[in-house]
This record gives C-alpha cells, sequence and structure tokens, in this order.
C-alpha cells in the first residue's frame, strides 16, 4: 500500500459533488446502476485502488475493498452512493467516503489491522429505482430472492435484471450469498443523521439502538377512465378519490398509533391527462413503527379506510406488500464496545432503514450517526457541517482501530 | 382531381390503427407534433394528395386541403388526430376521415362545390403535450397568443417552440392568422359523442347546440421534503395532504353546482419517491360548466377549500389559470340549415372543447356527433359502431353539399 495524504470526507464530497444532479427537484437523483450511480462506483473503485485496496464487486452488485486477505470474520463497513429522487449529499456517501478517510487516519498513524477488513458499497440502498429498499444486502443475504429482485422494473419499465446485465453482473448469479456473507464478522455503518435527536442531544454523533418496523405497499385503485368534460359527476368511478381519502387516512391512523409514521410520498394516476378521469391510481405508502403489531395495525386501519373509499366510489382496490422488514435491535454487546471506543457517545433510535439494518439478521452490526442541522434528509436540505463530518471520520477511525485489533 | 374509390371512415381508421398505440395505458398516445402525430399528419397529407386536394401547413401548424382554390369565405371541415395520454381511436380521428369519406361520396355522385371546401386537420387539439387544449385554433384565432405559447413545456421540458421548430415550422411566425381564419367561411366538425346523450336519443347522428364554459388551473402546494420514516408525523408540512383535499373539495363543489363537473386526472409529487415526504405537489383542475359564473364559482370553492387545507399543514399554494374558455353557444341558423340538410337529426349540448367552440367566436360553426355505444371517451373503451360512422359520413356528405351548394 503506497502512501497518499489523508483527505477528509469533505473534501470527498467535493469530488463528487457534480454527479447526478438534478435540475428539476434539486439535490440529486442517483439510482441503482444508474449513469450517475454507474459513475459514483467507478469514482469509489478509483479512491480504493489509490489506497491500495483490492476491489471486487460481489454477484449481486455489492462493492467491496478490501485492507487485507478477504474475510472470514472480516471487519467490514460502509453505506451505500445511491439516492431518493431528488434527495441529499449526505445519505449514503457520508458513509462511504468517511470510510475512505477513516482508512487515511489509520494509515497515517501507521496503523496495522489484525483481521481483514473491508470498505462496502451496498447496491440500490434507497429503492429509487426498482423500488425495494436495500436490494443489494436483501439479496446478498436472501432478505429478497433473485426471483423477485429480477423482474422489479424501473419507471421506464426496465427490469433489474436488465439493469444489472448492462452494468455487467450476470443475472443468473443474483441471489443470495452465503460465501459473501460469511467473510463478514462484524459490520458498522456511519450515516448522516436523518432526524433531530443529536441537535436535540446538543452531540456530533451518536450510536443506533434500533430502526422502526418498515415496509412499503401499493394501493392500486381501479375505477373508469372517461372524458373530464362529458362525464356527469354523479355518474364516476374516479379512482383519484379514494386515493385521495388513502392519504388523508394515512395521517390519522399513524398519528393515532404511538410512533408510527405513515407516508405517500409517490402516487401515479392512469393515463394522467389533465382533461381525463383516471382510469386507475398507484399509491405507494410508506409504513413505520416501533415494533411489527403497530406497524401492521396502522396499515391495517389505511387499508380498511381504502377499501370502503373504494366501495364508495364503485372502484376495486388491490393491495400489494412490496417489502417489508420487522423492527431491528442493533447488538448490544457490540454497540458497547462501540461506546467504548468513542469514550462517551449517545445512544438513538431512527426511524430511518439501513442495509446495516438487514445484516443485524445475520452477524453483529452498529451504526454511528452524524449530526444534521437542519433535521431533514432525503431532500436537498440534508446537512453535515464539516467539523461534524471529521468527527465522524475520527469516531469511525477508533471504532475500526478498536475492533480490527481485537 | 384523378377518380379514386370510396372508402370508409372504418377503412381509414383501420389503416392508422397501429400509430401510436400505448402499451402501458392502453389507447393512443398521440400529442401535438410527436413521432406518432407526425406519422398521421403525413397519412392525411398523403390520402388529400391521393383525391387531388391541395395541402398547405398554416404557420401554427394546421393542416388545409383544398377542394378547389383557397378561400375567401370557404366552407371548412375537418377535426384533430391527436389523442389524450391512453385516449380512443375515434376522437379527432374520427372527424378527419369522415371528412375524407365525405370527399369521396361527393366525387362519386360529381358534385362540385360551387365556394371553396377545405378539409382541416387542426393541431394539438387535447393539450396533451403542452398542456392548453385546442392550442392550434387557439393560436390561428389569437385566443391565445404566441408568447404565452411559444415558451409551454412538455414533461420532457421541451418547449413549444422547439416542437414546432422539429416539426419544420418557424417560431416567429406562430400566432394570430387573419388571413387564414379569413378565409373560412363556415365551419363543421364532426366528432364521436363523448357521453350518452344519442343512445338515449336511440340515434345515431346529432347535433351540437353548445359547450361548456371550460378552463385548466394548476394548484402548486409547497411544503417541506423530508424523511419518510425519521420525520415524526407532528413535525411535517407534507403537500399531499392539502392536494389530497383539494380532490375531495372538487367532487362537493362540482356536485352542487348544477352541470359543473371538475377532475383532476394530473398530479405530480415532487421528488415523488416512496420514502420521501413531497416537498410539492401539482395538481391540475379541469372545470367546467353551463356558463361563466357557474364555472368561476367552482374554482373558488375548490381554491378557497384548498387554500384553507394548506394553511392547517403550513403549506403554501399558488394557483394558476393555464386556459380558460366561456360557455360556447354554436350559431343557431346555421344548426337549422344543417338539421334541414339532415331532414332530422337531435340537438343536444356536450361538455366536452373543440376547435369548433374556439372558432365559434369568429365565424358560423356547427358540429355533428356520432353516437358512442360507450358513453366512454378519452379512454380505450370509446368507441363508434361501423354503421355509425357510415352515418356521419353520410350526414357530413349532405351538410357539406348543401352548405357548398349555396
Amino acid at each position: 500500500m503506497s502512501a497518499v495524504p489523508t483527505t477528509t470526507a469533505t473534501e470527498l464530497l467535493a469530488a463528487i459533488k457534480d454527479v447526478g444532479t438534478d435540475p428539476a427537484r434539486g439535490g440529486y437523483s442517483r439510482h441503482g446502476f444508474d449513469t450517475a450511480e454507474l459513475e459514483l462506483r467507478e469514482w469509489f473503485t478509483a479512491e480504493a485502488g489509490k489506497r491500495g485496496l483490492d476491489v471486487e464487486v460481489d454477484r449481486n452488485g455489492n462493492i467491496w475493498a478490501w485492507w487485507g486477505a478477504p474475510g472470514p470474520d472480516a471487519l467490514v463497513t460502509g453505506s451505500h452512493l445511491d439516492s431518493v429522487p431528488g434527495g441529499g449529499a449526505f445519505d449514503g456517501p457520508l458513509g462511504v467516503v468517511s470510510s475512505l478517510a477513516a482508512v487515511d487516519l489509520l494509515r497515517a498513524k501507521g496503523f496495522k489491522p489484525s483481521r481483514p477488513l473491508a470498505l462496502m458499497v451496498f447496491a440500490e440502498e434507497e429503492g429509487g429505482r426498482f423500488g425495494v429498499p436495500c436490494l443489494g444486502s436483501r439479496l446478498l443475504t436472501g432478505a429478497t430472492t433473485a426471483e423477485a429482485a429480477l423482474k422489479l422494473k424501473d419507471s421506464a419499465g426496465d427490469t433489474f435484471a436488465d439493469a444489472v446485465k448492462a452494468a455487467g453482473l450476470d443475472p443468473d448469479r443474483i441471489g443470495k450469498d452465503e460465501e459473501a456473507l460469511s467473510r463478514i464478522g462484524r459490520f458498522v455503518e456511519l450515516h448522516v443523521e436523518q432526524g433531530r435527536g443529536l441537535i436535540d442531544m446538543d452531540a456530533p454523533i451518536g450510536v443506533a439502538t434500533s430502526i422502526l418496523a418498515h415496509g412499503r405497499w401499493r394501493f392500486r385503485f381501479t375505477g373508469e377512465g372517461n372524458h373530464a368534460g362529458a362525464t356527469p359527476m354523479g355518474a364516476r368511478r374516479d379512482p383519484m378519490l379514494p386515493a385521495s381519502q388513502l392519504i388523508l387516512s394515512a395521517r390519522w391512523a399513524a398519528s393515532s398509533v404511538d410512533g408510527a409514521r405513515a407516508t405517500v410520498g409517490r402516487l401515479v394516476p392512469t393515463p394522467g391527462g389533465t382533461n381525463v378521469i383516471a382510469s386507475s391510481v398507484d399509491v405507494w405508502l410508506d409504513a413505520r413503527a416501533p415494533n411489527d403489531g403497530r406497524t401492521r395495525s396502522v396499515v391495517e386501519r389505511i387499508t380498511a379506510a381504502s377499501k370502503q373509499a373504494a366501495r364508495d366510489e364503485g372502484c376495486e382496490l388491490t393491495v400489494t406488500e412490496e417489502s417489508y422488514g420487522d423492527t431491528v435491535h442493533f447488538d448490544a454487546a457490540l454497540r458497547e464496545e462501540v461506546v467504548a471506543a468513542l469514550g462517551k457517545a449517545p445512544a438513538l433510535p431512527t426511524g430511518a432503514g439501513h442495509d446495516a439494518g438487514i445484516l443485524a439478521a445475520h452477524v453483529p452490526t452498529a451504526m454511528l450517526f452524524v449530526r444534521n442541522p437542519t433535521g431533514v434528509s432525503h431532500a436537498p436540505e440534508e446537512h453535515a457541517e464539516p467539523d461534524d463530518c471529521e468527527a465522524g471520520v475520527e469516531a469511525l477511525a477508533k471504532v475500526l482501530e478498536k475492533l480490527a485489533a481485537e
């Protein structure tokens, strides 16, 4: 490994600031295996190469950059490079660039890991292109099957199979990868915080305790497409009506269950003409709560209200669960080790899903959060101050140093 | 003019049945100056040529096919070839093919018009691409200015100026065309009916009395984009909530005003991710009523409800009128002449807008409707039986024969 100067997370983020900007929405639109994300993957591969790390891409498109020989029982850290549509600069990339900068810090002080250490970039974490979040880690662990994944379609009608093939992967080799998974001994993900927890605690860095149970459901209301001017109000079966009732019911259902969240951020009427009563409407519901029971309860209330509204309008309703993951409780012993490495760090839960949450069902997993002064995420306003980013790099370096020395 | 065999409307529609089909929505998506519509325009030009008609395209992209020397005081008939997204096969094309078939009938019986006669194809009647309906006739008559039209954008971000340039027109020459308009003495449009009037009257053909006042408004709700999982329900400013209230208020507002219609068939959340609270939502309202006062009243009620809902959610609202046209009462004297030519035909109003409605402010104008056995329009289910289509061609031929002989 040749000597390279240390870099900061802020410098590394500046190097990719022009990739995948979204002039229409603001912020970034970088989706799994699209042009922007592929460019970021190449950039990461080059940065890993500069640091003498050996880069490989696994069967599901996740990138591994090895410091030393590959596993088993490796210490692994990483995050993702894709974004939601019109997302911020930090959600995902901060964890990736911090892993590179942490390696620089460790090398600068002459540290040599006693066990294999890898930096990872997960594929399609946001589900912004194919609808299933954490798709790379879900495929790796078998939480999503190859059969289900390959037929997922993006909004242009291209399948996940098409996308992985275009990215140089073999669709026949997509799916659960026991061998790759077995190399991970412990996993640590650094991520920008997606709420106001650390602002309120006045702390730059925190450690995750849990992730809300979380699912996505597609509600398809089908009515009768017709002319907006020639069809009397009493003769309509307009699926936009029950779709609206769903959105309102999501607000009251989630508000009435402690800690629950329910959101409709995506809604597509078909055919979508101004002077056309829609023939069908697809509405995606994102629902989360502190446990499985409360999450299911919220979704059941919304489904019941939607069914009634569909019936009232003479519309059909089909509901499809597109993804679901139960509450994640991160490994308590590993969290204690992480807190010990940092000296002091507050612990806090999160409502946001992460690849770390998927891996947590298989290996001890921990997460570090970096303070977000806006409290806003999945939007261009998402932010982390340079000093907090460097505190994150230093914290990650300390954690890697401790865990890789064991 | 060389001899050609007569053709039926059904045969002519069959010749274009594969152009612009929409595999995702069903039906047809043929929008002003897109690939499909340009192909249909070429097809029409060739068909007109086969009949020895002299074809010209005016400054606004409307096609004229002249039987005899061009106007003034010409008798003109025609319709449009574009569709709504996922529209039917008849709305627009039936009027165009019927004009060709009517010319065949008149020529077969040796008729020679005593005044100039033209078949017209209007550009972008549905507003499916640039949002303003009857754009070709609005520009021709000056109802829409060149300045306003040229900066209209389609969903890909291309302007109307880009589109007309690509179609070989000069953007600098777009706009009110007194010379072209002055050639039209009287105008007759044949169209598939877009409701159930003729079914109930048990008549294949009817004559229009009026068109509802009609406008389109864009409501933009702006809130705060944020993470769907990490943002507590009480901390949200989600523009999807007031957008839903708008849709529900449109139903009750239109239902409470006699003869009114209000529709939301198009809604676009930004950024549009499943796991993202939208930062803004655009909702297009199509509202119509028998007169200006009732239409304005419906829109005012919906606007008031939307403003209140936006305030309740901490969102901003801006409302933009994208188009408006007052009630059209077709020329009573011309309608009497048309009914006399047909022997017998019921008269009926329509809720649908047409180029004939735009021209009616400038020249005596009439419309023939052909029965639609489904009553459905702007959807693939739109239909007209072959026998009714031929009755339409015969009716149009009778009307042209009478009016062109005067």
